[in-house]
């Protein structure tokens, strides 16, 4: 299974493609895509045609976006939520699921602990998958997404397995 | 000129179209959006999808959206965000330029005051497009804009036509 792992910005759009074999991972590919355009509506635009060309040239099989954290900057949250649009929207068309995840349990599942500092998460993300070069910051979440959708899509499929099993 | 307006929402989404020649202004069409899906990407997909129509069906040559209101329910702008973002991208995509007006903007250039109330707005979008038949406040709001944008696009006009003839 292809996962597609999106951490939403619109400056800098963190993106990670991993290939999840049970409980084997590897790495694909990362990047940023960074916004450009006089105005808003075409760096929205610029964000679309660079994730689309990502799903076009990867094919994953299914994406997940990071839950945006809602804080008290409103404007903050409103460009966050116009750029978290985009990414939303991208893997929709192309006809694959996309999952999200709150910050917290992307860290949950890939460091262990919920307040887990960006380092940390960077460090693990590096330790599972061996070899990998990150773009930045924005790439390493990206792939941490991932990493957590491609474990929380097998858990589910070990639960319906298991309850396939019982007859339930 | 053919203007289209657009009210972002993420449950609904006004948009309406009109032409304006000079000052006069003609109401084309206006409706509303609703976004359906079992998850976030599914709305935001089925909005992306009805407002591409909206754009292949009358063709405007311009579009506005409205400045979301930020307040501090973060939760609710990141909604809104989300919507906006689809609102801004299609007619990017469409290759049209896409203007946005404070809501205080467009309540001084329809009705005359900044802090109108709906039924104030509703009532001058009614005024000068005689005859039209209004699908729903988002509708009335979004013609409101469209109405803005082609006001402040003639004055624009007018202004750069007076530069040129004074040689500035």
């Amino acid at each position: 299974m292809r996962v597609l792992g999106i951490d939403p910005g619109l400056r800098n759009l963190g993106w990670g493609v991993i290939e999840a074999d049970g409980s084997r991972l590897c790495h694909v590919a990362n990047g940023v895509c960074k916004s450009s355009g006089a105005d808003l509506a075409q760096r929205l635009l610029s964000l679309h045609a660079q994730l689309t060309d990502i799903l076009g040239l990867y094919g994953p099989d299914t994406a997940a976006v990071e839950q945006t954290f809602v804080n008290k900057d409103g404007a903050g949250t409103l460009k966050l939520g116009q750029a978290r649009g985009i990414a939303m929207l991208v893997p929709a068309q192309a006809g694959i699921a996309v999952g999200e995840y709150a910050p917290n349990t992307v860290k949950k599942t890939v460091v262990g602990v919920g307040h887990a500092d960006k380092q940390q998460v960077d460090h693990m993300v590096r330790m599972q998958l061996p070899g990998v070069k990150i773009t930045g910051p924005d790439a390493a979440d990206a792939l941490a997404i991932a990493m957590c959708h491609a474990f929380h899509a097998r858990a589910g499929g070990r639960l319906e397995d298991a309850l396939r099993k019982v007859g339930a």
